[in-house]
């Protein structure tokens, strides 16, 4: 098994992430998160949250609607340029993204690039392709009261989008923070929240998928700075990713994006690239998005998106640093990092080096056998001690002390700590490291 | 204006609540939460799972995707029954909950019955309805490769729904759960996320809207126990919302919810109501499900949904209580509590009374003159003092210190720390009660 299959493996065993809708045979490009994966999520997001708005006094929070005016996308070029290019095998009619299937050619290749490849049909074996054709991958649905037998104009005028970005939500709410708490610049817009791609083809276990969760600021700047704004968003992008959440500054590398790769509303971005267990991959983007999305805004609205600095009475509208992070490719990015595996009294032992800010449990109580009552009792008494001063300590009596062990080195439980019969005699219990597996005694009042 | 509307009018002031996609002339039944409504969202969602998850060793997290295999909705009786009665206008083609234009009929209208009551279409004051059909209030899209210009057979085959309930998400989830962690009955597994209704009419600001969060636990337990369960969930119920969330016990009222008025899948439910500014509404559900949903999914999927005892060796689908909130009517409830109007030294004052717990900020630390730049010195030293112990500290230096006041009484900050002449003397500062508006001098070191 190549690593990540050790991971996703372990995922599914132990509780973390179960592919989506399993018991019906699953639903392709979606994932559940289950109780160990939830806490690993809560604790990275919180921990997203904490840094950059709750601990900075220019970010503020926002939380937008999954459903938005369709002229959202319309302003913002997603109506247009948010497509893959699909191409379909006429023989067994399978349907592809061109650029997925073919060695050399991008995004934006033409039917005639594409039929020169020579490809045969992953699925039948063939040669026999139509046209390429643009797919847009907004998810789309109608909003009121239309019903599935009504003509189709109606129903076109009650379109709306499962918003592919949580950035819209932002820009479409600048003049409601403006006009309400009236911020200096520069300033941040913090948002977390669900987003939606209708991918030809997910895959890479939670790196592409269908529906994500997205952790983003918008960060307005006045236009003449965005140089040493968008140096601060990047450090502050390794402080998170390094001390806070961290991740080891080797897996990390900027890529600096060149003109033709970049996005059409920005005049410069770095993607952070990370080295995942299948390779180098994209874990976030920093990027210069200019004056284009407030713009847009203003003429798609008719609204005026000027900012008033409130010393100079100068007037414009203000440029935009993003960056913007999946928080599936991040929660992966712990996970790989996190993953180990060694040898403990000659057997193979897995497991998870969280840090001890992410770890779903900082500690796990036992009692060193379950059939004596008086252990029970002391653990129990432990337990509950530990509970009241700690949110994330767990209870196991299963199986044989060295079976929770490895569950618990599994799942990235800090310490354990064991209630034995010395434990009746002095009140010290056995704490044994995860990392080290070392273990040492310590007085229970010391904990 | 009615409270509500002063209500509404204060969200958009101060940047709690603005309608969706406003800049766009609004998207009807969504909302976006503001910088100070994210902060109350959050301290509501944070006391909810702290309560109910982290301080509880029997209920465990779950995070399910949105976009769900079909197959949810037919077992669910989503598919069949989760509709609203429609009506046109023949004359204006306007369109309309039957059973919300009318008095005295209810959601189960015959197009006879309906015909019977002689009721004019709210728009063009006419009379000339069509049928009674069946809308499904689930929001329909496509996933995968289907373009908009395909044939319908394949487009059909491709149908998924935004889940109009998270609690599917769950249930789809216990075997998961059941065959990693090894619960013991009875135990719960909890969940927070978006859910979809495409209401008719959205109306009533944030209660019934087309798009929400729901914080649900579906509560597994033996089969002839669910009665004493059924308790335990109720009076936990009362214990989060008045020692919690500090709701007034006497708004809250019970109503048992007789069978012809159940859910198909209920064998008892009990309809938290609330005392509303517009009256009394749902404000939350504790139901009774039985073994209704895992035992429709073991026929659906064709997987044992059993749960075996571990003492008795017995095997049994487990029967469920589930108490079910929504976000938006939990905050809106919390609002409309704190919502207080009086006079201070003759002039009408608003302020929001919230809990400690859910204020967003706890202090406000204010210099007494902006033009003082030894009073801005020592105030931001007191600021930046606060904040490494507390997350939620805002500072104000805008207008005068009685606009400051106002402003900071509206979003329901808890105290007001001034800096004045005196405390570069004697480092004390004057502390002011949002609730009492009465000011204390405190030593700096107290705070």
């Amino acid at each position: 098994m190549s690593k990540l299959e050790d991971i996703v493996s372990l995922c599914k065993r132990r509780g973390f992430i179960f592919p989506g809708s399993d018991v019906y045979g699953g639903m392709a490009g979606t994932w559940d998160f289950g109780p160990l994966g939830v806490m690993l999520k809560k604790n990275i997001m919180d921990a997203w949250w904490k840094f950059f708005v709750e601990d900075r006094d220019n970010i503020y929070g926002i939380d937008a609607a999954i459903l938005m005016n369709p002229k959202t996308w319309e302003a913002s070029g997603h109506t247009a340029t948010f497509a893959d290019p699909l191409v379909e095998c006429k023989e067994c009619k399978s349907r592809f993204r061109a650029d997925k299937i073919t060695k050399g050619i991008n995004e934006s290749v033409t039917t005639e690039e594409f039929l020169a490849t020579h490809t045969k049909c992953p699925v039948c074996g063939k040669e026999n392709w139509g046209p390429i054709r643009k797919f847009n991958m907004m998810f789309q649905t109608h909003v009121g009261a239309v019903l599935p037998d009504d003509d189709k104009e109606l129903a076109n005028q009650n379109i709306a989008y499962l918003r592919p970005e949580t950035a819209q939500g932002i820009f479409t709410n600048y003049k409601n923070v403006i006009d309400t708490i009236y911020p200096d610049l520069p300033f941040g817009l913090a948002q977390q929240g669900k987003a939606f791609r209708n991918e030809i083809s997910p895959r890479d276990f939670i790196l592409r998928d269908r529906e994500c969760s997205q952790m983003e600021i918008e960060y307005f700047v006045a236009p003449n700075t965005w140089e040493e704004n968008f140096e601060t968003m990047r450090s502050l992008q390794h402080e998170f990713l390094e001390n806070i959440i961290g991740l080891d500054k080797s897996n990390i590398h900027e890529l600096e994006v060149p003109k033709e790769d970049r996005a059409h509303y920005s005049k410069r971005t770095i993607d952070f690239m990370f080295d995942y267990p299948g390779g180098e991959e994209e874990l976030m983007g920093l990027a210069y998005r200019t004056d284009f999305d407030l713009s847009n805004i203003a003429k798609a609205s008719g609204k005026s998106m000027d900012y008033r600095d409130k010393k100079t009475n100068e007037t414009f509208v203000p440029h935009v640093i993003e960056p913007s992070i999946g928080v599936e490719r991040l929660f992966l990015a712990v996970l790989s990092s996190a993953y180990t595996e060694d040898e403990v009294s000659g057997e193979k032992r897995i497991y998870l080096k969280l840090p001890q800010n992410l770890a779903p449990y900082r500690y796990c109580v036992s009692p060193l056998l379950k059939n004596k009552p008086e252990l029970m009792e002391k653990a129990k008494e432990v337990y509950e001690k530990l509970r009241k001063k700690y949110s994330n300590v767990t209870w196991d009596d299963s199986g044989n002390i060295g079976k929770r062990y490895r569950k618990q080195d599994e799942i990235g439980t800090y310490e354990c700590i064991v209630i034995d019969f010395d434990t009746l005699e002095d009140d010290t219990v056995t704490i044994r490291n995860r990392d080290t597996t070392e273990q040492i005694r310590k007085n229970i009042a010391d904990l």
